[in-house]
């Protein structure tokens, strides 16, 4: 990247709106001159490339570690853990955000907005009607696809009202189908695609205790459960394995239903009966249906551990 | 001040921009039906009373300490240590500054507008107007104040065309010519009224040594200097005096007019001809002229300490 640009960058670990904000906010500032150009701190996700690929925009340049005195806009963050390297000896010259007030020190005045709604993009959005300026149907595509992102089809509670109303004057723009192309994106980043069930089986695994029997607990997140659900078989069979490996009794595999917030609790192992105790709900299949779940530490572990005493 | 209000405070050691920008957030917030009331970290000073009382605006409540969990909106400042006693344990809801991020960090997500123009009553103004919401004449005049204040009539090198727009818009809607008004309220703010010469002779008053020679140097800044020179004769041995008190041989005292950007140096004791040396000017009845001087950092001290070695 040229040295005099401006460098417009998310946070570390980029989600969508991080990629998609710094994409969306150098557009606003190219169209009122100035020498800005998106960044990203590392390769978009899934769900991100997906967005990308569908409103035909290229990623952002990567840039894992920025020279002293480079001018900086930050988007989606204000901390100096979640920046990229180099930060400290840059020179912030914006910050656009929906975080908590993060630490940051400057040395000059700079502009910081920052509001407490559900996404960065919605900020940006509003900053190109509230000033006129003009969107192209791609970039609203790529604040759209944030918005959907950070409030998961705004049923996170930090999504705000002006999320919704934003991201629906988004998708005239962008000439697409909110709830359709939302549950797309989000299918897109939350599949078992190209995932070996063993694979499957190890996600976000953690060990734990109950009473007298050793247990391990992994957790899935997906749109579609039944795509898991549909290997069934296969993933008892590597839960099984899994007991063997590591010395425990009982394998348990949140399968998390994130747009119905439910879980479908795979069992593996024994004993089968402290989940039936412990969910007041038989084990049928190997599988306990759990409506309203989706925290294994507020909502699978206390009761596990009650059920044991 | 009730439990349940937000209160709207600026920083320690108020300014024009601190109060005035308060009570015009205050009105902004109620405007649009929030509970929220203007505070004052300690009481107005001259230049600031002379504002309050063009237009007829009674002071803010005077807060010195905040109790814990108090919602507070910030204006004019974003560091701790020039927020009212008790910051870090309330609770900031919004931010609405123009100087450096000062390195405050929040546990919840806010509403932070920082831009980098020459007063925190410009961004103010300019809320008002981008959303509608009716500002008051004497709010008007208020958030007027506290512009001239901050840019000195526009002379500060931090002041912007956005300050300057604004003020002018400003000056229409409380009905006052900018000019004569500014010039009204940076003189009520920078005089001598009420001062002793010893009390003058001694402002902001620190020793050097220049070679051999001991000396102190004071600064007055003002509006109307005449007001300073009128009284020369007495300031001359107020100055003689101290120059005994102190056991140094030489003081001096600047006279500095804010407005034509200059400094009236008056020389008591001796060498007076290290003065004339160090200026290259001579001393005339107890007097250098020094247009376009300051600084007594920049622009006394150097020449002082090079005219003695």
């Amino acid at each position: 990247m040229s040295a005099d640009k401006i460098i417009v960058i998310g946070h570390k670990s980029p989600d969508t709106d991080s990629i998609c904000s710094a994409l969306g906010y150098a557009a606003y500032k190219q169209a009122q001159g100035v020498n800005a150009e998106a960044g990203m701190t590392a390769e978009p996700n899934k769900e991100t490339m997906f967005a990308l690929e569908k409103f035909g925009v290229v990623a952002p340049e990567l840039v894992t570690s920025v020279p002293a005195k480079q001018k900086l806009i930050l988007v989606d963050h204000n901390e100096e853990g979640q920046a990229v390297d180099g930060m400290r000896d840059a020179e912030i010259v914006e910050i656009i955000d929906h975080h908590r007030l993060g630490g940051i020190s400057t040395a000059s005045p700079l502009f910081v907005h920052i509001e407490p709604v559900g996404c960065t993009s919605t900020i940006i959005a509003n900053m190109f009607w509230k000033n006129d300026v003009k969107m192209s149907t791609s970039v609203a595509g790529l604040l759209l696809s944030a918005i959907l992102s950070d409030t998961v089809l705004f049923k996170s509670p930090t999504c705000t009202q002006q999320d919704k109303d934003t991201a629906a004057k988004l998708a005239e723009e962008a000439c697409v189908d909110l709830k359709e192309y939302g549950m797309a994106m989000l299918k897109a980043g939350a599949g078992i695609d190209g995932m070996t069930p063993e694979q499957v089986a190890d996600t976000d695994l953690k060990a734990f205790e109950f009473g007298t029997v050793k247990a391990i607990i992994s957790q899935i997140s997906v749109m579609d459960p039944q795509e898991v659900l549909d290997i069934k078989a296969d993933l008892l069979a590597a839960m099984k394995a899994n007991c063997q490996a590591k010395g425990v009794e009982l394998a348990l595999l949140m399968v998390t239903d994130i747009m119905n917030e439910s879980t479908h609790l795979l069992v593996a192992g024994e004993p089968q009966d402290l989940v039936a105790k412990a969910f007041a709900k038989p084990v049928e299949d190997s599988c306990v249906y759990l409506p309203g779940v989706m925290s294994r530490k507020k909502q699978i572990v206390p009761p596990m551990t009650e059920a044991a005493k």
